[in-house]
């Protein structure tokens, strides 16, 4: 209980008003309640009622307390006597600031999928919930404790997980690296948005290979970057392109995704790799390689990345379990220099603090696990026969309508339409029948092309998925 | 085992050597290794030896394979034949960008803490180990099943998180709102974050509290905000304040810390609250709540958020689980107009893909539990505890040299100092006798006062750690 300090200099019906203000700012007394009388409080507090008179008429005069004859005293309703007067424009805050909206495409189709889950979906870049190891992942969280630490984590991630990804990246990938040049991520798309906001300037030129998922990132447009485009062909991008692009904009950077690139599904060949190392070693420039995909190869030996073969330290290296584990985890990590480590775990310490423990516990024990091995062999069977599955429906259904080179890993099948038709058109009547898929231009390339994600629809849909499609694609043709 | 395709219009030798270029690049042959000798592969192959002297001179003119005499061919050891030439000039890279780099003072304490985790830990604004409901967490984690859906993310943050919130913000601070109103972040770093990046512009003018924890995220300045100061006493800002800074300078925004403020510990009165609304909802001006600290309150009934009040609908709430539960777990809220809720989830979509459901999860569950009040309760007293022992503390060791007014809630004490000390000595002296705490330079006041945290340390380190801290003092006052 509260008392008044009768040795303090402050009237003692000042101490009682500004007690009473604290506790209404409290939220004891919520507005418009109602407060004690003033016989009780003086009853309750041992001083005279004129006491409290005092008091109570000096949180009148503040606007705090109403008193209305036969119905006593009250917090004030109308909430601190402020009149309401301008609520502030949200909507000009909504549409201000320097950070671009996702593309309409995007947002149109990630709304679709949450209205309607039945949707059957061929647009999300992630696999099914059957091909995530979620039974295993269960059972490891059972049987390890997670909870053991649980304060904010060093900046550059959990440690235990990057010890575990050195190990994982030597076995898997070919890449010799050390903890201390591996930053945790929250995955792939917080690396490259670290890498656009914290390495480049806005102005600055970057080359992109076209068509690429990276257009579908409004990030490169929000910080400020001018992209030009390295074209893809069967055997992935033309590194001379890149030499001219320097001649011509002294680009800064090359991004790339050399292994079943999204969308394309596309392997950037031997000869390629040789000439990008060539090329970017003789103008010193820095080469983003994203390699989500890798370890989904089905048909061959998967791909090893080009920071395997990186001896000049060139390559900014970013990895993921989205692709092949689960994307609900949101681990990913990047291997680069500790110089451009260190920066960029500082500034993601700025955005959000780091990530929780508790998923990087999760992962680092699932790749040392005794799970993973055969659950990639089964996520690679199953990728196949979905793939299989999607490309004997399209032949089925659209032989004379489409073509497309089967993807040897990855989660995405990239298929040109022959037939003229309008993206938003086609995207609209397969959504009213129920499919959805990526309209190409999403990822910059010219009208006419679709990114059919295989990975993400249950198998027992694909048939039926892609003749909803047909239809819809020749309503529009016919 | 590949075979030769031996109706294809492609020359044997052509198929043989693009088959080993793309072994080559998928990294089985990695640089410098045998490759099978001529007449072997002629053998395997069922081909004769001249077919594949073919391939390999192709593969040799490429620069992929070397052969020299009696070491038979190998795979390039120059790595593709790429000539290292110029290393990127990675600290030209590391020291661009737009964003700026944290504070020298809280990178020096940050890594003097990684090096030294034997440190007495004043400095570091979270709970200790044994403050967090680490027990409680583990036992729910052992009773749900945390993995039935690991894919991508709501992006808004996981719907069972967001009930759950509805209800916990109804009970505990007093404010009515819905599940769509509620964005899950990573921390109230990141809704700050995300507020700084997507709703203001640069060049826009705010106003933040003075001394505010503000002055040490430089999120503000690589947004390129404009910063106007509202200095705070021991009842919180004066809400006039707001007014001058708006006719001079149009600010767009105010951030304030109502509760238990970091780092003075005040608490905004009752008229000031008043106010503060009438001004904002005159000049139709949003105000950023930041409330981490309102349940930790351990004298008093825990003051009510402005957001309880919030009649006009201008304040942007921002709550976090990091002061009162682990920070760890990299859990916050925002409750907002929905505009502003969906506008920043788009935007986050693209920084991070969203938050790992795993720790949503527990969250949920967490605040649903019986353990939760109890938690809060132990928490409260052990606050409690660890203040008054710092407190004894500098009263003991320093009571000619200090002022403060003691916090009834937070996680800090804010100290001035008396005699004139450089704050880089003093932490430079301090740190040299394994003691650490934040300058008071870095949330943006004058020399001379020192930010305690009496959370983090560990309870019969504290008074060890204010002797070590006195000894620093008058090292640099004799």
């Amino acid at each position: 209980m509260w008392e008044l300090d009768r040795h303090s200099g402050k009237p003692l019906y000042e101490q009682i008003a500004d007690h009473l203000e604290q506790r209404i700012s409290y939220g004891e007394f919520p507005p418009g309640s109602l407060l004690p009388s003033e016989r009780k409080l003086a009853d309750q507090l041992g001083v005279n009622r004129s006491t409290v008179i005092l008091a109570y008429a000096e949180l009148r005069a503040m606007g705090i307390i109403e008193s209305r004859s036969g119905s006593g005293t009250r917090v004030s309703t109308s909430k601190w006597g402020a009149t309401p007067k301008h609520t502030p424009n949200w909507s000009r805050y909504a549409e201000g600031g320097s950070f671009l909206p996702n593309l309409p495409f995007m947002r149109k189709i990630r709304e679709a999928l949450n209205q309607h889950p039945s949707l059957i979906d061929f647009a999300s870049g992630e696999l099914a919930a059957d091909l995530a190891p979620m039974e295993e992942i269960a059972e490891l969280m059972s049987e390890h404790r997670y909870t053991s630490y649980l304060g904010y984590d060093n900046p550059q991630g959990y440690i235990p997980l990057r010890q575990a990804l050195v190990s994982y990246l030597n076995t898997y990938r070919g890449i010799q690296t050390a903890e201390s040049s591996i930053l945790i991520t929250s995955g792939s798309q917080q690396s490259l948005y670290l890498i656009t906001q914290c390495l480049l300037s806005p102005g600055d030129a970057v080359a992109i290979e076209d068509p690429s998922y990276c257009y579908s990132l409004p990030m490169f447009q929000s910080a400020g970057l001018r992209l030009f485009r390295l074209p893809v062909d069967q055997h992935g991008i033309c590194p001379d392109d890149i030499r001219s692009l320097y001649k011509k904009h002294r680009i800064k950077m090359v991004f790339t995704n050399p292994n079943f690139q999204n969308p394309t599904g596309t392997v950037l060949s031997a000869e390629r790799r040789k000439q990008l190392f060539e090329v970017t070693s003789e103008l010193g420039l820095p080469v983003v390689e994203d390699d989500p995909f890798g370890l989904t190869a089905f048909e061959d030996a998967p791909p090893m990345p080009l920071k395997s073969m990186d001896v000049n330290g060139s390559i900014l290296y970013i990895g993921s379990f989205s692709k092949i584990a689960a994307s609900g985890l949101r681990i990913g990590w990047m291997v680069a220099p500790r110089s451009i480590v260190e920066r960029l775990a500082d500034a993601r310490q700025q955005m959000d603090f780091g990530l929780s423990v508790i998923p990087q516990q999760v992962a680092a024990q699932f790749i040392k696990s005794a799970y993973f091995l055969p659950h990639l062999e089964r996520l690679r069977t199953q990728l196949h026969f979905k793939r299989d599955l999607l490309i004997e429906s399209l032949q089925k259904e659209l032989a004379d309508l489409v073509t497309f080179t089967p993807p040897r890993g990855g989660l995405h099948l990239w298929c040109h339409l022959r037939p003229q038709v309008h993206d938003g058109k086609l995207l609209e009547e397969s959504l009213k029948r129920g499919v959805v898929f990526v309209p190409g231009s999403v990822y910059g390339s010219d009208s006419g092309f679709v990114r059919f994600t295989y990975a993400r629809a249950k198998t027992e849909n694909i048939g039926e998925g892609i003749s909803r499609f047909a239809e819809a694609l020749r309503e529009l043709t016919s």
